[in-house]
């Protein structure tokens, strides 16, 4: 599965000799029928890798012209390296911080780095919208009361059906539908743990992980984790060692905050390593759909087959943002977490579900998925190319290949904490490192938002970003 | 406050006469006139009596004739006496026959007598649902990603203004939206306890409260309740004293399953005592509107001087019973209860908060209020006197002067639980008397549910019941 194909092959050229300066931005690239000719490949194959450049955002078509350099891939900003946490456990308190961070993207006329959430503008509201109508004016009175656990049928076989889709092949009533993929996390950790275990977790890791594991009063252990390849396993093994581990969560794809995308044979490394000791495996799968390159990574679920991984996720960074639609699929935890979902929240509403239901049915779904994922790819090209130009010799970026955030490791002695109090006094927000880790590391790191249309306005406070982290040395 | 006024002394003697037989079901009671002249009153205080005895069900007006006995209140049903579980705390575990209950009332077909819904036929859907759509389609997308604790503005403005019209001073900023009035229950238990703790609780109890112990890994201590007066406040006293205590969650109005409603000099001495202790005290009031007497019973919040009251109700009972949409008012756990719910489930869709805000702004909500108490206060008398007709000999009964549930005490010898799994062979539900208690009393007790339209098939299921409880002796 970790092959390259001979499309993927040409891309990768192509993007050497933009990092080389070979193709300047703005320049014209060989014609399909020159490249064919030169690679000595099929138009087809050629036309694949120019899809996957332009899905990227590196390249773009103009009508009748062909396809230009679109925007230069700074190679002289590094990437963050792999983290390095204290291996200790540690108690969680970093839900004020997390409160306040969270408070200050609700500021009218805030420019959202911060956010945890894709520029609303992006989302079919309007469809969701009439579905909501139609369905309601003919809702049988019965459904008003609320989805019980494991929530509404239909919306479930439709999830299923697009797992199916994958070649991942389970049935409805494996689904449970939660609020979000938050809840989701919340319960499926309560299902696998009590007070007091320790449980691991990435380093840096997205912190609605760390306020379930405070809320419940568990220990986190945080992992080193690699920007481009996840949690580093050799460390997970250590741990799984030499300590009683309750759970494991983690984000194998476009790992919040750092992209991160486990390779296929580490997913099933990892799904072996915790089968081992009988350790379940809480996955936040939020951000699959989200993908830059040609196809859809795997759910580490789909290696699971000992039902001892609990699958998260939701359609709130994909579809329907303020639905508060998510699920989990428990594996041999489904009966825990249905009870547990009724005993702190009882029902879902059953309308989103059912306009989401329908939407997936009959809605745009992947056309919609399609522009939200070249729209994100452009975007962190404009985002990254506008750092690398005002930011702060030394500074270091991760280069996701799906999701909407960019970690950001500032030159040490710039404070993310200060630099994220300066960035609100000039109404921006932004997300400081410190929230990402039950530790408080990451001091000099802050994660942005590139998931909202990218206009002057976001240039200029990256801009203004940049200025302000200078001033911090 | 609990001096009795001119028209309900003059109800009180009609029921009195209908109780001892004087007045006969069917019969004509003496016109307005008669009535004013023969009690020396004015015409408006007998008219107040009528409508007050109407509200109840005791009375119908027919046009151009005049006003009729309704239905016969059975004086032969005794009432449940003063509970008396044992006096030691308890670790919770329900929630599996509780989830049994719930997903009984899922079948297609069911009488959902077990149900803790009012009937879904009853609210106003179309018109909430004409708010969403109107709503939607002008929404700002940037209310789409959801509305982060403490929730959407509108909608705490419209609740604060109705708390206001009753005299409650409070501001929007004092309330926090959740997802029903479970979700108001957990998040403040879980602000004033930690695990291990023990909870001071009624008996029987709503097994909501139960869960959420549970779910928190507390101890739940069971105070003798009475059928009309509510929690014993010398048992609980006496506990207080006795026992390191956490927190208290009571029912004051309308208690669930009871019936019970705390009279006010009750909600004043139990504020004072918990005080007096510093233990927070949760009030649960989501039935509070559902009154069937003149006026609505006040919150015991309104006694609250130091903010350690955390008053948790809801829509679900009463307007919109599928959107979810609740609310707590946690006093001085304000800023904890509102980190907990963003840590629990982030946000909340904006959409159905609207339309509650909006409905409460523009819509019939007082009205609608008044058709749901007529109708319930109908149709608690229609199951009573059908109990009365068709149920063992040494059946008792509540007598509920709000809400919409009757708890029935059956001969000692009939177990709720096989009872509820023989009605379920005849597709009909029950909540048996074990999920109301953490020591798992009550095991001749079930609850039943009136909130649903009066039809000849709840007539006839309320029948087989009572063959098969006959059936059990």
């Amino acid at each position: 599965m970790q092959t390259i194909t001979l499309y993927e092959k040409i891309a990768e050229q192509i993007i050497y000799q933009i990092e080389q300066g070979i193709l300047k931005p703005g320049e014209r690239i060989l014609s399909i029928r020159q490249a064919s000719l030169k690679h000595k490949v099929s138009i087809s194959t050629i036309l694949h890798a120019y899809l996957l450049l332009e899905n990227k955002g590196i390249i773009e078509s103009r009508p009748q012209s062909g396809y230009y350099v679109r925007l230069q891939i700074n190679a002289l900003l590094a990437e963050p390296t792999l983290s390095s946490p204290r291996a200790i456990s540690t108690e969680v308190d970093v839900s004020q911080l997390v409160f306040e961070v969270l408070n200050a993207i609700k500021r009218p006329g805030i420019i959202p780095l911060g956010s945890p959430f894709p520029g609303p503008e992006l989302f079919p509201h309007q469809q969701l919208n009439k579905y909501i109508y139609s369905i309601g004016r003919h809702l049988a009175p019965w459904h008003a009361v609320g989805d019980l656990p494991p929530g509404n049928q239909e919306l479930r076989r439709q999830i299923a059906r697009r797992y199916l889709q994958k070649g991942y092949i389970l049935s409805p009533a494996d689904i449970v539908i939660t609020a979000g993929a938050t809840e989701a996390l919340n319960l499926c950790l309560q299902a696998v743990t009590k007070p007091g275990d320790t449980i691991i977790i990435e380093s840096p890791v997205f912190y609605a992980v760390l306020h379930a594991i405070e809320r419940l009063g568990l220990k986190a252990l945080e992992i080193p984790t690699h920007p481009r390849q996840g949690i580093d396993l050799s460390a997970l093994a250590n741990a799984l060692k030499n300590q009683q581990i309750a759970a494991c969560i983690i984000m194998p794809n476009f790992q919040n905050p750092l992209g991160s995308l486990m390779p296929e044979e580490n997913k099933r490394a990892l799904i072996k390593l915790l089968a081992c000791h009988e350790v379940p495996l809480i996955e936040d799968d939020v951000y699959q759909e989200l993908y830059f390159g040609d196809t859809a990574p795997v759910p580490a679920k789909i290696y699971d087959s000992k039902g001892l991984v609990l699958h998260c996720s939701s359609f709130s960074k994909t579809l329907a943002p303020g639905y508060r639609i998510g699920w989990a699929i428990p594996g041999r935890f489904q009966n825990r977490v249905e009870q547990l979902k009724l005993m702190h929240t009882l029902a879902l509403p059953p309308l989103p579900q059912m306009a989401i239901a329908e939407y997936l049915a009959h809605g745009a779904y992947d056309r919609h998925l399609r522009k939200l994922r070249r729209l994100f790819a452009l975007q962190m090209q404009q985002m990254l190319q506008t750092i690398a130009e005002s930011f702060p010799l030394g500074t270091k970026l991760t280069r996701p290949e799906g999701g909407y955030v960019l970690w950001v490791e500032l030159p040490a002695q710039v404070k993310a904490l200060k630099l994220y109090q300066l960035a609100l006094q000039h109404n921006i927000s932004i997300a400081p490192g410190p929230i990402f880790s039950a530790q408080q590391n990451y001091q000099n790191f802050i994660r942005l938002n590139y998931g909202h249309t990218w206009t002057a306005d976001y240039a200029q406070a990256i801009k203004t970003l940049g200025r302000l982290a200078a001033r911090l040395i």
